[in-house]
Formats: C-alpha cells, sequence, structure tokens
C-alpha cells in the first residue's frame, strides 16, 4: 500500500430538502456569484428556491449564466472579470461538473495575478481561491467533492485540469431529487463517468491496498445497480441517491487511497472532448472496452478477473473471468446504458487519431499498464 | 435513504514516516499539551522522534503521560488544569483511543467554564474546542476522525461519551508500523471493536442505503481477512494498514450515511467497562452473538442473510443464511481471534446483570430492533 494523504474538508448535505442548508453561505461573507448553466435550474425552480433562501440570509447575489458542457476557458474569464469588478466573497454553483468545474476555475483565477489558464498549465500557482459551494444537479464528475477542474480551449484543441486543495468545495448539497428530469442519455453518461473514475485507481499495480479495492467495487456495484434503475424510472429516489453518492465517492478519494496510479482513459477521452466536443461519458464507455482488451496479458489479467469476480460474480480462472468481464463490461455500456458503441456513432472518424494519441501519450506513463502513442492509436482504431 | 450530514474535515497522512508531518502543528500556534499513556511510546521511539520534529518546528512541548484504558473523568481534569496553567494552544495525542478521547475531552474542556462532564451530560455546550492532532498507535476506535470522546467515571460507574464536529482531529498521522508491537490481546480486541462500529449501523432498518451498506461489507470483509495475518505475523506491514484504515472508516461516517440508526452492543458494552473496566473489544466480541441470536426473527433475517452472503459467501434461505452467518461470527471472534467466550472469562458475574440491563435500555430505544432492559437482561445472561 502506497503511503497517502487524505483530506476531504466538504461538509455534504445530502437528500430531499437540504437546499434550505444555503443559508450557511453567510459564514463566508455577503457577496456572492451565482454560476449556472442553461437555465433548467429556473424551469425546475431551484433558481428560485435558491434566491429565497440567499436574501432571506442576508446576501447579495450576482449572476453568471450560460455555462456550456466541456466549460471553456473563455466563461472562467468572464467570471473573474465579474467577481473583480462586484467585489465577490464566495461562488455558488448551481448545476453539474461543468458549471462546478467554472466556478473552481473563478475561485482561483481571481485570486491569480495572471490569465487563469496559466493554472492549468501549472496547478501550484494556485496560492488562494475564494470559498466555492455547490448545489449538485447531475450526478457524474464528483466536481462537488473534489480538487479538480476541468476547463477546455477549443480554439486551441486543450481540454485539461487545475486541481488543488483549495478548490474543494466548502459545502455541497447533494439533493437527488434534482436529477429526476436527468435525459436518458446524460443519466447513462454519468453512470459511464462515475464507473470510469474508479475504474481510473482500482486498476492499480498495488496489491496490497485491499479495502481501496474493495470501496471500488462498492461503487461499482452501486452503479451496475442502480443505472438501469435511473433509465427506467426517472423519478426513482433509491436509483438516483445512490447513483448520486456513488458519484461523489468515486473521485473524493477513499476508493483510490493507498493505489494511486496514473489515469488512463480520462487523459484519452479528454482528446475526444479537446477536438469534438463530444459528451463526456459517452466517450469514455467507447473507449473502456478496448482500453481493456489492449492492456489484457498474462501480467494484467489478475486484476481484471479480480473484478469480474468481485463485481460481476464470475467464476473460472483468472484469463477466462478476465476475458468474461470485458465482455459484460461492454453489453452493460452498449446493450443496458444504450450509449454509443463505436467513434463513428459520435461522428468522430480517424483524420485526427495520431495526433489525440501524440497527445495523450505523455499524461500515460505511469497508468497500470503504461501506454505510448502507438498503443493509443491502436486503441482509439478499434473504437472507430 | 435517510437524509445526511457528511462533513470530516480530518486531514490523515498515512503510512510509514508520516510523523514528519507533526511539523505542520505550527499552523496552529505555539504551545502544546502531549497526551500519552503508559510509556511504550517511549520505549518505541516514538516520543523521542515526535519531540525532535516539534522542537525543530519551533513548537514548545508540555506534557501528560499515564492516561490508561477506558480513560477517567480525572485525568482529563488534570490535563484542563495544565491547558489552563501553561495557556497551551492545541492537543497532540499520541497513542490509542484512550489518549485521543482524553485529548479531544480536554481540548473541549479547557473552552468550557464547568466540569469537563457536563459535556457528556449535554454535548450542545460544546461551543469551542483547541485544536487536536493525533498520532495513531492502534487500531481499533477510529477516534482519529470522529466527533467523539468516551470517558470513564468509574466512582458514579459510568461511561459515556462527548460529541461534536468541534472534536474531529484536525490532524492524524496513522503509520501501520507502529502497531507492529500491538499486542495479540490488543490486536485482537481492536478488530472486534471496529467489526463492532460497523455493525451497529451496518445492521439498520433502512434497506435502501445500498452504497453505505457495500462500503460497510468492504470493511468487515478487511478485518476478517486481516486480523487473523496480524496476529500470525505482528508485523505485516500490509495486514496492519488494511486494518488501520479499516478501524478509521469503520467509524467516520462513511459506512453509515444514510442508513444511521441507534446504537446497540456498544452501549450494553459500555456497562460492563463502567463497572468492571474490562477490555471494549472483549466485551464486545463477547456480546455480539448473543445480541444477533436475540434479535433474529422472520423480520430481521434479511439483514443477517445480506450480511452472511456478501460477507461470508454463504448460500441459502434468509433464516438458514442468518444463523449460518451468527455461527461464522462466532467462529471468527472466538476461535479465530481467539478472544475470551464468556463473561466469566473476564471475571464478570450475573450479581449487575439487572443493573446494567435498567442502565443501558434507555439508549436501545432507536436500535435496529428496539430493546428494553429485560431483552438486555436475557442477552448478558446468554454471555454468562
Amino acid at each position: 500500500m502506497n503511503n497517502f494523504n487524505y483530506y476531504v474538508p466538504t461538509k455534504i448535505w445530502f437528500g430531499n430538502g437540504q437546499i434550505s442548508h444555503l443559508a450557511e453561505l453567510s459564514e463566508s461573507g455577503k457577496r456572492v456569484l451565482l454560476v449556472y448553466g442553461g437555465g433548467s435550474i429556473k424551469k425546475l425552480g431551484i433558481y428560485d428556491e435558491a434566491m429565497a433562501i440567499l436574501g432571506g440570509a442576508g446576501l447579495e447575489v450576482f449572476e453568471m449564466g450560460g455555462v456550456e458542457p466541456n466549460p471553456r476557458v473563455e466563461k472562467a474569464r468572464e467570471g473573474i472579470e465579474l467577481c473583480r469588478a462586484n467585489d465577490i466573497d464566495m461562488l455558488l454553483a448551481i448545476g453539474g461538473g461543468s458549471v462546478i468545474d467554472t466556478a473552481k476555475s473563478i475561485a482561483a483565477g481571481v485570486c491569480y495575478d495572471g490569465d487563469v489558464w496559466d493554472l492549468i498549465e501549472d496547478s501550484s500557482k494556485i496560492r488562494a481561491a475564494k470559498p466555492v459551494y455547490t448545489v449538485l444537479t447531475l450526478s457524474a464528475t464528483g466536481s462537488e467533492m473534489n480538487k479538480n477542474a476541468v476547463l477546455s480551449d477549443l480554439g486551441r484543441g486543450k481540454k485539461a485540469s487545475m486541481s488543488s486543495d483549495l478548490l474543494k468545495p466548502k459545502m455541497s448539497i447533494c439533493d437527488p431529487t434534482y436529477t429526476f428530469t436527468v435525459s436518458r442519455r446524460q443519466t447513462a453518461a454519468g453512470t459511464a463517468d462515475m464507473i470510469s473514475h474508479t475504474f481510473e485507481n482500482y486498476f492499480s499495480p498495488i496489491r496490497d491496498s485491499y479495502l481501496s479495492s474493495r470501496f471500488s467495487e462498492a461503487i461499482l456495484k452501486t452503479c451496475i445497480k442502480y443505472g438501469p434503475v435511473a433509465l427506467a424510472e426517472p423519478d426513482n429516489y433509491e436509483a438516483r441517491a445512490n447513483l448520486m453518492w456513488a458519484s461523489t465517492n468515486a473521485i473524493n478519494g477513499i476508493a483510490k487511497v493507498g493505489a494511486e496510479v496514473g489515469w488512463c482513459c480520462h487523459p484519452i477521452e479528454h482528446e475526444l472532448s479537446a477536438y469534438y466536443d463530444v459528451t463526456h461519458g459517452e466517450g469514455l464507455a467507447i473507449i473502456i472496452p478496448r482500453w481493456m482488451r489492449h492492456i489484457l496479458s498474462e501480467a494484467t489479467a489478475w486484476k481484471l478477473a479480480e473484478y469480474g469476480r468481485n463485481v460481476w460474480d464470475l467464476a473460472g480462472d483468472d484469463m477466462a473471468v478476465a476475458e468474461a468481464a470485458i465482455a459484460k463490461t461492454e453489453e452493460f455500456f452498449f446493450d443496458v446504458l444504450g450509449l454509443p458503441r463505436t467513434l463513428g456513432e459520435v461522428g468522430i472518424g480517424d483524420e485526427k487519431i495520431d495526433l489525440m494519441a501524440a497527445n495523450a501519450a505523455p499524461s500515460l506513463k505511469n497508468a497500470f499498464v503504461p501506454l505510448d502513442k502507438d498503443d493509443v492509436a491502436e486503441i482509439l482504431r478499434a473504437c472507430l
């Protein structure tokens, strides 16, 4: 087991009606920048409820809507200007990962004397950040309880993250009823995203971090049990609640400590998103089974077999169980969740594969199985 | 799933050599009260190493040794006086749960204008506390990452806890090598304690808190796998590390959220400890299987069967699996871990059973199966 640091100071208020705790924002000052997306929070009544609670707590609210999926650095820059012009004390993100990541980027960027993209190039430049609060409306990225913020600069074909303990939200409100209206497609993609977060450290060469592996399997089983239930019954509280809590725990550290390893499928998918604006969880679902087949060998079969036995209840020798587990994963993503099976289905051809492979490769040296650009290109061609 | 609050701000430094992070205490001031037990930390060299690091960080260290198992309120009072006399900024506990709980009680007591036992009678009186840091030397109570502090007033036959978010340690250093010298007896008792912490909320009437139940099973499997390894090979790092991390997670909240319920075996065992100064984990191991048999019915078999299937890989109908799971639990405690099987073996007769049952009963109204004093007396008589 590797030495580790575990530090997750975010206060979670989980459950139906917990939005009342927004009044606690007054701990951090008076002036709030509310960040949100395309307006669904207005349709759902969350906006009105939040404004009433914030107003009742004596907070003054400024706003920036219009954050898009795969959030753009330009929007973070706009938010930083708004904060400076209005002497903002704290950020409140109401939305999914894109909205939260934009708010985190603003929180760090407003305390930094330079362009916010610098903080992506070098997160050690994050020396201070305004407090970030979140109200989660989509179960997927886990940004509500972690230290990461992903931004895209589409003009330059870049999608990357900044990371700092200072970006961990001070408080997050996780109300599963806010996800009742999440579409089939986003529910499926979110489920693939949380599974992928779990896989990224579950597939680790560290064999003795037993408890973290069992925690990971707990999260994977939760996704596999409740993903299909949420698709069939969008307002099933039990399913939405378990998925929401699984998404948070998939990436807050609890499932990886002691076994941390370089990520693999996410860096590859980020190349797709940078060039094609594909839905992140859909890109992951396409890549993951091909990545599994690519790295399967006598040396790695033990871990894929552990996954097959403990998550899918498969039995047999390591190689047979590993192969069956990959087939189960494909079946779950493509047949059960109905996610796209190929890059072609999401409008991606082979024209940029070598470029994307070359971009992704430097991040993959410390992965479970280190990959070079030829490996990545082969994985991506298998996805076509 | 119940609504819940999850808030665990303790920073964990886990692994061999992490004691170097004690230098971070300087964040909280200059003057430290070091609290410890019988002196094993001196024999093991932890004391000297800690003093060198604290001195190097410019901290001034005051000391209170001599904390005993089942820590006494008198010792907390002594520490509070020491803090007041020396204008202490923070507490550093080096030891197991008794030492940490004493330090927490001092941290709260020094900020309270009255006797520290008042804070046990009414934890809402804890309005402030000095920062508490810990270096863990025994895997059992999980006090290194939770909000509780248990004290005993043996003169009055009382053992009870205070509880506050303010008592959550600011930082805990968890170095598994510090537990290599823990005795067979304490290793076994500590393992029973962490299993019991997990059981206290795993056995809940809430059926839909799926992820918390799977997390609980992950902890239980870890205890069952590594408890015997640590007994056979006391310096097995993998075993000691997994047990240490399991003990922390068994009671920091991660395994209970959404399914929280009134505790059952702990309140009964606290009566034994209050009158007899029995080793806590030994008392728990004696009680748990008898409690399981007492509460087993058509209404509860589903949960004991879930435990049997998911933790012990048993198969069959609910009642048969439930009964086999209880037998497995007994076998594990008594035959595998070698814990005492009866109250007689730890010097407890039937003379105080009705008194202890009457004392424990008021705490047991909100348990998985609510118990009255007759139930408790019956369970304790089955332990004789």
